[in-house]
């Protein structure tokens, strides 16, 4: 960056999550001047480690006379991550911005905010970045309300109503396909061309997974017995279990959540397996960026800061 | 062992699974002389190397002179095995005696015979190893019909009816638990005491998989989220982890199975805490020792090879 474009520079947001961390410099009219990221994710690091995880990343867009702010949201704000922002509770507005909290730094140019996550007493749940994005979705669409699917690792599932978020659910859908599919004895007939995707096996795993039948762990294993019995190819069976883990979980919802308007927060791949997986089921689902949404909530936790200048 | 003990061994028999392999020396009449185990499991070994593993465990109880019947059943059979011994197809009796295989042995001493695994095509299933199991508890108690529950890695549950194998089914619950508990985000909330059992936790679990209230996998995250927001201790978690995916493997049985005589085999806690889930849902099962079936079983086929001579 040139010292005029350093210049422009209004303020950074970061997305810190679990294995990932990624920043943006943005302009004061909230233009995206630069993008960077690293593997320093929370997990990586010890609290001493987090200043200069972050300075590696945004310090050719910082100016050596002028304090900027970096606005953070996800696991950075966990008991393990820099600094520890308590959890609100649902039912409550998505971002609870009166209680960032703000890790010491020993770089004067820098003041740091965290945007706490969210938690549920009963059944027990908890969310740290996802806030962020459905904040995002309603500085968008004011009056949105239903259900909002962020696919992921852990997919969450958040009720929204009023401008507030009424419940959520973790489906450990991304990790489950990820251990069975590498680690188990699945792995075996599931190896090779992990990109693709066959389309009639995950919608064949997919109603299966979504009907009432059969439980998953009683289908598990038949993806293996089909490699050794009937040729099933690595694809196909990769296919299918990302298909029966998917129906799984769209079965899994609480029924009261059904017969809403889904919202899928994504980008790339993973998110429109989620939109045709509900498309299939007769739920029409709108997409939205992930990256948008999680700008335009970075975004709104900026102005209260500001606004609190 | 001496030369006396030695001329005593009548036959040897063989339990070679995925991780282990297990043999025991046998008197004529099918006395227990000796017993010995190794890690050399299946999946340690290419098909050239099954010869040396299993000398390193027999040899002290070879005679110079004289060659000795080894019966073996489990994953040597398998395909990346010893020597491929096909699946014979259900409905079956339990083994196929008349198929055994016998692999190729440099030492003339040993004269090895392989039982076969059975296979179902619809839905598709495999096991090695489980139908010498059932074939020795039908040689203890011809008249047996009901469902047989093996637990394991991979539990098996097999109908029997007039001494054959109708059909089965294969859960992947021991894998499943050892994957979430050691290498899921769960692993952070229940580590150490691995030993111990919480039998609260593990039934509040048990109820919760076997409900139809709620899929397991919108149940898995809440051990995590409960850790985090109300002290749920490792032991407990893992306990109700446990709970969980037996109780989600009892519901998921085949309907057609339910209210039928339920014989559980096996050795120890895990067959301890089948029969006690079971006798939760309101089963009461009878249990037999691993072992001893096995034993049972391989005996059979080795009659049945000396029937042949």
């Amino acid at each position: 960056m040139t010292e005029n474009s350093r210049a422009a520079v209004g303020w950074i947001a970061v997305d810190w999550g679990t294995t990932q961390v990624r920043a943006w410099a943005l302009s004061g009219s909230g233009e995206i001047l630069q993008r960077a990221s690293s593997a320093r994710g929370m997990s990586t690091l010890t609290p001493d480690q987090f200043e200069g995880a972050l300075l590696e990343l945004i310090e050719p867009w910082l100016d050596h006379e002028r304090t900027i702010d970096v606005v953070a949201c996800g696991m950075v704000g966990a008991r393990q991550g820099w600094r520890e922002a308590p959890y609100t509770e649902v039912p409550c507005a998505p971002q609870a911005v009166e209680r960032m909290i703000r890790p010491e730094v020993r770089d004067a140019r820098l003041r740091v905010s965290i945007i706490p996550g969210l938690c549920q007493r009963a059944p027990a749940d908890v969310l740290r970045g996802e806030e962020t994005q459905v904040a995002g979705l309603l500085a968008e669409h004011a009056d949105y309300s239903g259900v909002v699917c962020l696919p992921g690792t852990h997919s969450k599932w958040v009720k929204v109503r009023d401008g507030r978020v009424t419940a959520f659910q973790t489906f450990m859908t991304g990790e489950l396909f990820a251990l069975l599919s590498q680690q188990s004895v699945l792995r075996h007939g599931m190896q090779g061309d992990a990109g693709h995707l066959d389309q009639q096996a995950f919608d064949s795993g997919l109603q299966a997974g979504a009907g009432q039948a059969q439980r998953l762990v009683g289908a598990l294993f038949g993806l293996r017995a089909e490699g050794l019995l009937a040729g099933l190819g690595p694809v196909a069976a990769r296919s299918r279990l990302s298909g029966l883990l998917i129906g799984e979980e769209l079965a899994a919802l609480d029924e009261r959540w059904r017969g809403q308007q889904v919202c899928v927060i994504g980008d790339g791949e993973s998110a429109e397996r989620y939109r045709h997986a509900l498309d299939t089921l007769g739920v029409t689902a709108l997409t939205v960026s992930a990256e948008r949404v999680t700008l335009a909530g970075l975004s709104a936790a900026h102005e209260h800061i500001q606004r609190g200048i």
